[in-house]
């Protein structure tokens, strides 16, 4: 599928970074870094943009921050082809802590929100906005809102100047079917607007979904390397990039970053297709208490967490 | 999706034992059996059927061959709901080893082929169809026949008494849009028969070409419990089960069995999703190359199987 308005960003870092709290070495954010720059992947998500009294960096990587020397290590200070994003999430940073523009490596700033955070996401966007920046904002398991709260949400977020919204499938839980629903909701009801897709792979569908989102006419189009990120984990962006057609799109470097980087992470943290992820996707819950199962050690005790996930008064 | 005429196929053992010759203990094969039974599966394919003199039974474990005494230790004579299958690859089984279905617990045979065969395929399938059985014909690795070629075989096909036609994505190369324009060609070109699905995993795809095929029409699905098949492995049998809305299917004992006997075998043997899958499938190449590659100890180089699988001169 070639179609020149669509944008990759890559989200290893800040997803895969929910998985072992942003402990990426420098070695790995540059390797990750160079490999998509040299791969034409059009954006970066190197993390999350928290003020630091939010989160102790005893506890968290400092890609929970993205401080601007710390970015200025990974590129040298000299910035390539491709652009820098990274995510805000509501409550996490101080307005006056986000730099201006000029005085910062990061191209875009995507907010990512509840439907009752709406108001605080569009507020924060145009902020980032009004400061130089690219914005988006990420509206959130929407598989769990209802019909008429996604109405309101998208209208107030018609109304903002914000310029792309995302479609997030937080829980893994979406069929192709959704997909297309909804992406038709979204772009009759954000006219004017970019469309973007946030896929998780609890159901194996990250991929599908995110071909269906194309198909429906989304253009921002999220992955991670060997679909590295919370959970289930995302859609994989080295299938992604040998899907889209685009000659300025190459997969070599991203097998190579794969093969240094990405393969000794799985050796440490789970993430991809396990039972208790399937079945928190199949029954639209977040993934946290598939995640704590996974964490424990009764991890391949599958039918046990069903049982607990199904049983009766749960619901 | 609730269709009456959707009809499920396990192919657990005879799918995942070409990853480790069909190896699998009877505790194994019986769990799965009861399995799938209780779980509302309408077929079980057991194994191959094959003529003692094509294998050693040195080499090869009892599945090969599907002896009915091998299937009556299993299900102790007393056959569940369950129908029994078998696979046959032509030349491996001669007609005259076929024991009448009076004298076999096997419901039906699968004859699969390649598109050169399919004449042999129809003779032995009519052959199996008057001996008593439930047959098909299982058309391998369609994505790389030319266009004239597949419509003389569909041609020949529509011509036989053979009810049940199936599509197989050998390589796992399809996409959602190439098995939505197949399915078509297939209903299209054989009028009155029914259509299945075989799906291999090589891009994360085969449970969404699965749902894609039932959109399209198709009504026998195959599956294998937790994805387990050769190489990237097949569309996982409870991601299908969880996602048809038929009442008679239970998700419940498929966990039980992956958590039981299938989770020990992860430990041995490597299917699923894995860069040298992913590299031919995106190529749509017969997967030895990549399986050899994860055997051997260089499993992890996925930048050298990548150059070599993509080195001029070998396209």
């Amino acid at each position: 599928m070639f179609r020149p308005e669509i944008k990759v960003i890559d989200c290893t870092v800040r997803d895969g970074g929910l998985m072992n709290k942003w402990q990426f070495d420098d070695a790995f954010v540059c390797k990750v870094y160079n490999a998509l720059n040299e791969a034409g992947v059009d954006y970066m998500e190197i993390g999350y943009l928290s003020s630091e009294h939010a989160f102790s960096r005893k506890e968290v990587g400092p890609w929970k921050f993205c401080a601007e020397d710390d970015i200025q290590r990974i590129t040298g200070g000299q910035k390539g082809k491709i652009k820098l994003s990274a995510m805000a999430d509501i409550g996490r940073i101080d307005h006056d802590d986000i730099p201006l523009k000029v005085d910062s490596s990061l191209d875009m700033i995507r907010v990512a929100c509840y439907a009752h955070q709406v108001d605080a996401a569009i507020e924060l966007a145009h902020h980032c906005m009004d400061k130089g920046y690219e914005a988006t904002i990420n509206l959130m398991a929407v598989s769990t809102v209802k019909p008429r709260e996604l109405d309101e949400a998208l209208d107030d977020l018609g109304k903002s100047r914000v310029p792309i919204i995302y479609l997030v499938d937080s829980f893994g839980s979406f069929y192709s079917e959704d997909i297309d629903l909804l992406a038709k909701k979204y772009l009759t009801q954000l006219p004017g607007k970019t469309i973007g897709i946030h896929a998780h792979n609890n159901q194996q569908l990250a991929f599908a979904n995110t071909i269906a989102a194309i198909i429906g006419g989304i253009n921002y189009l999220d992955a991670t390397l060997y679909g590295i990120g919370r959970g289930a984990g995302n859609c994989p962006l080295e299938l992604l990039i040998s899907f889209l057609k685009n000659p300025k799109f190459k997969v070599r470097p991203l097998i190579e970053a794969i093969e240094e980087q990405i393969l000794p992470w799985q050796e440490k943290i789970d993430w991809g297709y396990f039972i208790p992820y399937m079945v928190s996707g199949t029954m639209n819950q977040h993934p946290r208490a598939a995640m704590a199962h996974m964490e424990s050690d009764r991890k391949n005790k599958i039918t046990e967490f069903y049982d607990q996930m199904t049983k009766p008064g749960l619901e």
